[in-house]
Order: structure tokens, then C-alpha cells, then sequence
């Protein structure tokens, strides 16, 4: 293993994973020159997604997500954002949320959960967005925090979409039920999202290409993170970048993210949105890095318990059979490393890494291998701090890598709470010096 | 398999996948803000590669091809086209040949060789030019040609690169010695490529950003295949597009590849090139499904044996688990088909695909099955005609899906003589209706 890097588990903190339908025959009419009106008017868009969702049991919206979740785990992805949006109506956004719950508890993976009612107006509102913000807020809202199906709110504030009062209407009912808050801002037009979400202290705002100064100068106020999500900007063909050199001079961290939906970014990659992240916005490789580790933890509120490499966070991490950092960002076929039985000091910490053989050493990934078990971080000079005992303790570890893992969840979200209250930016890279 | 669909196995028709070292260090340097006279002044660029490929051996070269084919291989791809370019002198040049033959015999997947000694000037030809072209007609080729180690001959004329005149004398030599010509093309600058691929009746004429009506009116005339590139273009943030409205008009076959290389094009994957073909060039679905199969083919001079669904060609499949073909555009994290066991009809043409379950069945592709052993092709109607023996006589399947297959090369090649004379273009798209 000598020479390996190793990094955080990945984290993709801005996904719509679980919808019904696929929206492929769209791509291909506008292939074809078809205008969005002929498509919506031929029942395409967003639309089409909410009746399929509607449509969709849990568990077949929980079969149609796993193929795409697999993908993000087959790059080391260990921690996936969730949205709902495709429900529009308190009973399918419900079913949309606990789908994502459980695809979670099918994989080694962690889900956060965002509700995102306020996503678009469903066909039965006729146009009336107010009264739909009344239901979003009045009923769905609490049903879904009641339910505990929700790790955070969003909404999207466009001119196609919601207004600056209606969202605000939104995040007041959020944080009444003691939700944090994130927002789809500024991603057409400029109209305040960066600034409204700052206002509520929202753990991010989410792409960008539109905000101004102002904006950005609250976002870093308020320490909201700055999530980009190229794919969105590729498939769109969107030419105004967001303002990188702006995030940059204010001090705004920047995470990166697949925005992975059936319309505007079909992406299961969060690779190929380090890749998009450089070559189209030009982050830097060490900024590319940080946005899928560090800061996509911070963009979920979850920095105290993954997306760097310190002693006390949950072993999330994938191991790398590369020469150097730069090569996570370039599309070129990297094969997995072999399985892990690592010992090495940190490159920039003075700190040491153990990980042993696990269960998950059989497992094929395509370009890494996670190494979430038997695993522990040690500080040099300092007496062993074993890992979080979740990677640990045999009952955790057979639960983590069985197909099912029944009540899990729950007990993992009571560990999260133990340690919602550390705090910290360290590295979120090391490379195996031995072993 | 019901409703399953089957393409021809994919062709990557433009690659430079052998190559000694990576040049990921010089993105990074880029994303930092690097001129690229500045990378070249700190040993980058192409010199850098030229000197690590260079400095390998035929094994190592092989060996670091090796996972960047295994990626194509992974999505469906069955025919590789492999160039040279980074020896620039006869014996690395040479060298690099035999790799891309040796990596063909390791796995079940057929690899075509191109020439390309004039890709760059190398350091010590000291700026002359005119003398290293004449390296390259009077030592280099003759060399290759005797060794059999080329199936065609490539030049990059560019500004950069080298003149008309140069790439004239390159292609005189080459068809002095029976081979088949194609051009890196117009790809920075407008330098009449396109026409001169054309009065030499190239296979291919690659890139093409910046060919005009001239030039696209000889290729139509040559019938030379237009090989776009859509991930270079991504990769050096090209604005000026291929004209495919005019190849269009001018009825000029267009092929898509990966054009992989450490440089310009890191990009293992031609489902992405599809995509970026559709994003970026806004090609149709199945422009990009003809790009990547039948003619692919075409610009490799293969048409009679691949690249489509037709009785007498290699059984060349991709079984892909989608519900319509503009799936394969979308990177949307797609699971692998089932093992191969399928009786059904084609949906265009009135003829039958039979596939039985064969060795391969135990493969783990990511997106797709290829169905190479046990499969025939029939018309019905027709008596049944069993598909090439290649793949139906068991000493061969058992040498093709081994890990090392002595002498099936030579066995290919003169199989390949046999039907170069049948000239086709069909479908390459069918539906599994039933089985």
C-alpha cells in the first residue's frame, strides 16, 4: 500500500437521487431541436418526473435510486444528500424522503435527507403558489419533521420557481421545527438567494451562476458554504460561471456536488464533477478536493463527524492508487487499490493511520476502496485514540456490510448527535508513507 | 432479456492509449494558472510524455494501458484504436506499436494500430522539421510497415505541428507502402486538413473544429469519416464547434471516439464522449450511436467486419439494460445486463439475434454485457446462417477469453482479409421482443 493516498470517504452533498421515471426521451428531443415549451407541452419536464414519483411504491423508487447510488459508492463516496421535490403533495414527498431513508440502509453508505416541497408547483395548484406555500408549510412541512424524515429544508427561488417572500415564508416554518435550511439560489437569475439564505443561516447555497458580491459577501458572514454543481451548468449549457474568485477573496468555502436528477444533470459522477469543477469553473485541484470532502460535510452540517481525516470522525475513507492528488480529477481510468492493511503517517499532520483487513475487503470498486472497518487514527505521540466505536464493535460491523440493516439508522443518527458539537477544518488528504 | 437492447460493441476509433507517464501535475499546474510555456519550460506537455514513454518498456507500457482499456472495455467497447506518437524515434516508436498489440492479446477486444511518428517534433531534431519528416518517411515507416505493427498511418498537421507539404510527404510514403492514411485535422486553425485528408483518400480526418465548406465538401466527396472529439474540446475549453450542421448537409459520416491521451484528452470513457458529442455538439442519439459503432468502424477501414448488426460480421455485442437508446447519452449511473441468454428479433430489419450463455457470462461489466462466444446472427426466412466461426469454434473461444492469447492476432488479421471486401451499413441498434 506504500505510496497510496488516502482521502475522506467522498461526500455529494446536493443529489435528487430518488425520483420515478427516467427522462432520457427528453435529452433526445431537444437533441432534436424541440423547444422546453414543446416538451412540456408534450408532458416533459419536471412533471413528467413528479406523476412517475407519484406513481412510484417505496420500494420501487428505492430499486430505481440504488443502481445510481451504487455508481457514487463505486467512486468512495460515503456520504450521499437526498432531496425530495418530486412529490409535490404531503403523502409522495413523505415516500420520496423515506425511499431515501432506506436506500440508506441498504448500503454502507450515510444518507442525509433534505425535504425540498417547495421545488416546483405541482399541476393541481393551478398556478396558485401562495396557497401552495400555505400547504408546504402548514402540512407537509410538519408532517415530515414530525415523521423525522428530514435533516434539513430547501427550496428553489427563481423565477420559474418560488419568490424571495415565499421562500422566506418556507425557512421560517423550518426553523420553527428546528430544521437548518439550504436554498437552489441565484442559479438562472440573480434575485437575493445568496443574500436571503445567508439571512437564515443556511448551511449552503446551492449554484451560484448568478450571485453578486453582495451575496457573497453575506454568505461569508453568515459561514453559509457555497455548493457548485458544474453538472447542472454542463448539461444545461449555462455560460455564466459563478463567481469562484469572489467565494475565493471573501473567504466562502466552496463544496462540490453531483446535482444528480433526471433533467438537468442525469450525473452519477461526483468524480466527473471534480473533473467538471476544474475544467469549467477552475477550482483548483486542492479546492476540488476539499469540495467533495470537507466542505461537502460542512454544506450538511455533519463537519464534526466526517469529511476529514481526525481522530473521533467516523472512519469514512477511500484508499487511492494514484501518484498524486491531481489524478482524482482526471477521467482516466484508474483501477481499485488493492485491499486495505495500511499503516502511515499523515503528510501534513504530524499523526499516524491504521487501517486493517475488513469485511469490505472482497468488495470491487471501480477506482477506490472504502475502508470503513477495523479502522482507527492515531495521533503521534499521544496514546491511541481508537476510532469512533461504530467501525468497530462486530454487531455495527456485520450490520454496515449485510444488504439490510435494520434500526441502524437510528442508532447512527443518535451517534451523530454526540457529536454535532465538534467542530473542525483539517486535512482531508494523507498519503501512505509505509506499510 | 425482454426489451433489453443490443448494439454492436462499441469502437473507440481515436485513442493514443499507450503512453509512459501521466501528466496529471501539469493540470494542476494549469488550474494554478500556468502558462503553458511555463509547463513546458518545467519539462511538460508533450516532451514530458515522450521522454517517459521513452524511458519504459514494453511491459510497463503495457501495463499502464492496460486499466485505461479496461474502462472502455467496461462500457461495451469491443474495437480499440490504439496510436503511436511518443517514441518519435524508430525503435520507441516501434516500441509503442507492440504494446498496443500486446495489450490487444491480453484481453477480448480487437485493436487497431496507427502510425503516427509525425505527432510532434522530438528535442533533438532541433526545430528541423523537413529532416525528421524525412526520419519518419525513410526509417520510421518502413520499419513499422515491415513489422506489420500498423494498420493505418496518422499525422497532426497543425501550426504546432507540421505543414501541408510535411503531412503530403508522410502520406505519399504511407500509401507507397500500401496503408491507409488518416489526419489529426483543422483542429486550432483552418490549414485546408480536411481537404488534404481527402486527396488522399484518408479513412479519417479527425477533430475538424475549424474545417469549412471546402474542406467538408472534399471529405463528402473522398468519403473520408469526419472523427470528432468532443473531450478535447472539453478538456482545452475549445469554443469553436466541428460544423456538424454542414457534414450534415454534405452527407460526411461522423464518428466519435475518446481520443485518450495524457495531455489533451484524459478521458477513459466513450459514453461520456457520447454525451459530450450530444451536450457540447449537439449531435442526435443516434448520430452518437452511429459515431461510436458503425462508423467508428468506417474510419478504422472495419466496416466489413463490425460496427454493426449483420450475419457474417464479428459477434460484437453490447447487451444494454435501458429502456431507450438515449440512456447510453446519459451518465446516469446504468447497472449491467443480465448474462446473455436471448432469443429475439431485430427491430428495424426482418431478421433474428440469438445469444447463448457463454464464458463471458461471468464478467462484471459496469453498464453493459458484451455477448462475444456462442451468438449467431439469422434472417429469417432464411436458412439459419451460424455467425463467424471466430467465436463459435471452442479452441478459439477459449483463447479469447483467457488472460494471454498466443497467435489469435495473426488468426484475426488474416480472418479480417477474408471479409474485407464485404461492405455494409445497416443497423446498429435492435430490441430483445422476446426470450
Amino acid at each position: 500500500m506504500r505510496g497510496r493516498w488516502i482521502t475522506p470517504g467522498l461526500v455529494d452533498c446536493h443529489t435528487h437521487l430518488v425520483f420515478g421515471g427516467n427522462r432520457a426521451h427528453e435529452f433526445e428531443l431537444r437533441l432534436q431541436g424541440a423547444s422546453y415549451e414543446e416538451i412540456a407541452r408534450a408532458g416533459g419536464g419536471i412533471v413528467s418526473t413528479v406523476a412517475a414519483t407519484r406513481a412510484s411504491s417505496e420500494a420501487e423508487l428505492v430499486a430505481g435510486a440504488l443502481p445510481r447510488l451504487d455508481a457514487l459508492i463505486g467512486e468512495g463516496v460515503t456520504t450521499v444528500e437526498i432531496k425530495s421535490g418530486y412529490g409535490l403533495n404531503t403523502e409522495t414527498e413523505m415516500r420520496q424522503l423515506s425511499a431515501a431513508r432506506a436506500v440508506g440502509r441498504s448500503r454502507p453508505v450515510s444518507i442525509r435527507t433534505t425535504f425540498l416541497g417547495a421545488h416546483a408547483l405541482p399541476p393541481e395548484a393551478d398556478g396558485d403558489k401562495d396557497r401552495y406555500i400555505d400547504l408546504v408549510c402548514r402540512e407537509m412541512l410538519p408532517a415530515v419533521a414530525q415523521a423525522g424524515l428530514a435533516d434539513a429544508v430547501d427550496a428553489f427561488m427563481e423565477g420559474i420557481a418560488f419568490s424571495r417572500d415565499q421562500t422566506a415564508r418556507v425557512f421560517r416554518a423550518a426553523k420553527a421545527l428546528g430544521l437548518p435550511v439550504k436554498l437552489h439560489a441565484d442559479q438562472l437569475s440573480n434575485l437575493g438567494g445568496a443574500a436571503l439564505a445567508s439571512e437564515f443561516s443556511a448551511l449552503s447555497a446551492d449554484h451560484l451562476e448568478h450571485t453578486d458580491e453582495a451575496g457573497v459577501a453575506a454568505m461569508a458572514r453568515a459561514g453559509t458554504v457555497a455548493v457548485l454543481l458544474p453538472g447542472a451548468f454542463y448539461f444545461i449549457r449555462e455560460t455564466t460561471k459563478p463567481p469562484v474568485e469572489l467565494f475565493r477573496a471573501h473567504g466562502v468555502n466552496m463544496a462540490l456536488a453531483t446535482d444528480c436528477n433526471p433533467g438537468s444533470s442525469p450525473l452519477t459522477s461526483l468524480l466527473l464533477a471534480m473533473n467538471m469543477g476544474a475544467t469549467l469553473f477552475r477550482m483548483t485541484v486542492a479546492e476540488c478536493l476539499a469540495g467533495v470532502t470537507r466542505e461537502g460535510a460542512r454544506a450538511l452540517g455533519i463537519l464534526g463527524e466526517t469529511g476529514t481525516l481526525e481522530a473521533g470522525k467516523w472512519c469514512d475513507l477511500a484508499i487511492w492508487d494514484i501518484d498524486r492528488p491531481a489524478e482524482l480529477d482526471l477521467p482516466d481510468g484508474l483501477q481499485p487499490a488493492a485491499p486495505p492493511g495500511v499503516e502511515g503517517t499523515m503528510s501534513d499532520r504530524d499523526a499516524s493511520i491504521v487501517v486493517s483487513p475488513g469485511r469490505s475487503a472482497s468488495t470491487i470498486w471501480r477506482k477506490c476502496l472504502p475502508a470503513r472497518p477495523s479502522c482507527s487514527i492515531r495521533r503521534s505521540g499521544r496514546a491511541s485514540r481508537p476510532h469512533r466505536p461504530l467501525l468497530r464493535k462486530p454487531r455495527v460491523r456485520k450490520r454496515r456490510f449485510t444488504a439490510s440493516i435494520p434500526g441502524s439508522e437510528n442508532w447512527r443518527r443518535n451517534a451523530f448527535r454526540r457529536t454535532r458539537r465538534r467542530c473542525c477544518s483539517a486535512t482531508s488528504l494523507c498519503r501512505i508513507a509505509a506499510g
